[in-house]
């Protein structure tokens, strides 16, 4: 199996209540990358400038990665986004951001890159996910993302080609923005209705929610004393939440895959936020990631008590 | 065992989406005790006006509760809420406030409410709990919840008491608000360093989350394709939560039981937000409560699949 991502890659400056950093290396397909690499063979799509370095394309291959279709555009420089969280994490406010190299980006796929079996269509202009979903035929589970963004300037656009993907990844407001819906269980059953099989709400600090035409999952985040920078959480859970579906879709979607790959991408979010950038997913090991995903285990699970109710 | 509550007893005016009710009986203490009945005992203490009816007060006696220590006030007018709640219902707006009988409330508890084993201070002026605090010495478990308005212009006289209390259930905006702590499992353990050895925050239409020193558990609100009236979930989800406690109290509070008292108390606020006022949990029948109990296990629970990393 391998897992085709098509996505920004950027250099962010972020500045949290724990410090600032400028440029460092960003973007909606480098954050999916890191995490679902380890979890499957992951093949990025996406322009960057003259201004990217071999550094940066050094992390981009992380656990093997391959950068084959990083476009490197002459002359061009990288998608750069500057951005100021406020106290709680929970509020940020983007400063400054320059499309760059994204402004006329047209994904170009090689045959390697049209030929996997998984593909993630991170949040970019919905007609460009379009145009890659209609390169990648051979996919048997696609999975995408959007903002609110697109919501606004080009809605129909996106519903056609969620109306095209297996799973759709989004915050919950933007679910509700998207449907008109204000309640999250029903804003995700009109999605369900036409196309996805699966949606996942993404609700920041609050964890997420899978929701399918007959179950309901929710995992709590990770709890973490120190969160210091939050950006890029959503793309690294939707690559551990990819990437175990990637990894398991020899056996079938079954709830108890979904599940999993929900407690993946929570467990891999969670060392995301806890450093700025890529630093968390860069140095990650194993044995820690196998740990955050049996205490979330822990975290969610009760055994119930039988007691008469007084009626 | 018996459960005293003390709290307000009032007349809401509701407006949401889906419609609005005049002088529906509320109140946090009313609330609290329609849940709290299913599971114990109950002892309300609160004050009432002359306008407080017999219907009103046969409503608070639902499942056998105790109204001996609802003070009828002589040419007193029962406290008056009227709010107005947005389009997705996460955010209301308060119209009007009249404390009425609340003003000049000083609580008088009989013997038999003083001698509860459980005892639920619900927001009320902090000055207040703890004087309920000093006359029920009896109790085995006491729990408090509190609002912004007492941390803003009340701080020291609310952490006297926090300090006097098993578990504090709080908003969790609250609990950061309280500490300055923007983080909330910070804030929960600052909370625990203070007296309380439990920590509920409750998160509105995305569950609740309970901390103690060595534990952490998280469930998401019942999945609801209706919500019509959110007042008075937070009450109902205590009163689940603490009418557990008190009927399992005899074998000491464990991890297990805990957890089982965050399910009913999830369980009983799905009841509740489906209806106006206090419609839901008047009718609401043991069947149906288990039911969502062992829904919100499934929802909750994930069987882990063992995959190996790629390093």
């Amino acid at each position: 199996m391998s897992i085709t991502v098509v996505g920004s890659i950027a250099f962010d400056s972020v500045e949290t209540p724990f410090g600032q950093r400028d440029r460092m290396l960003g973007g909606a397909a480098t954050h999916f990358a890191l995490a679902a690499s380890l979890l499957d063979q992951v093949r990025l799509v996406g322009p960057v400038g003259d201004d990217f370095g071999d550094a940066e394309l050094a992390v981009l291959r992380t656990r093997g990665s391959n950068i084959d279709d990083v476009e490197r555009v002459a002359g061009g420089k990288t998608f750069f986004w500057k951005g100021k969280y406020g106290w709680d994490l929970n509020t940020r406010e983007t400063l400054d951001t320059q499309l760059n190299v994204f402004e006329h980006f047209s994904p170009k796929l090689s045959e390697a890159s049209r030929a996997s079996d998984v593909l993630f269509l991170a949040n970019i202009q919905p007609g460009l996910q379009l145009q890659v979903r209609q390169q990648c035929e051979a996919a048997k589970f696609v999975a995408l993302d959007s903002m609110n963004l697109w919501i606004d300037i080009a809605r129909d656009e996106l519903l056609a080609i969620i109306g095209q993907v297996d799973c759709l990844v989004l915050n919950d407001e933007e679910l509700r923005q998207l449907t008109g819906k204000p309640n999250l269980i029903s804003a995700a059953h009109e999605i369900l209705g036409s196309g996805p099989s699966i949606v996942v709400a993404k609700q920041g600090e609050y964890g997420s929610a899978l929701i399918t035409k007959d179950d309901f999952f929710a995992l709590p985040a990770y709890p973490l004393h120190t969160v210091v920078d939050p950006t890029g959480a959503g793309d690294t859970f939707a690559g551990g939440f990819v990437g175990f579906i990637a990894r398991q879709l020899g056996g079938g979607l079954s709830g108890d895959v979904l599940r999993n790959a929900m407690a993946y991408g929570t467990a891999l979010a969670s060392f995301n936020v806890e450093r700025f950038g890529t630093e968390g997913l860069e140095s990650v090991q194993a044995p820690a990631v196998h740990e955050r995903v049996a205490d979330l285990d822990r975290f969610a699970r009760f055994d119930p008590i039988a007691v008469e109710l007084i009626v």
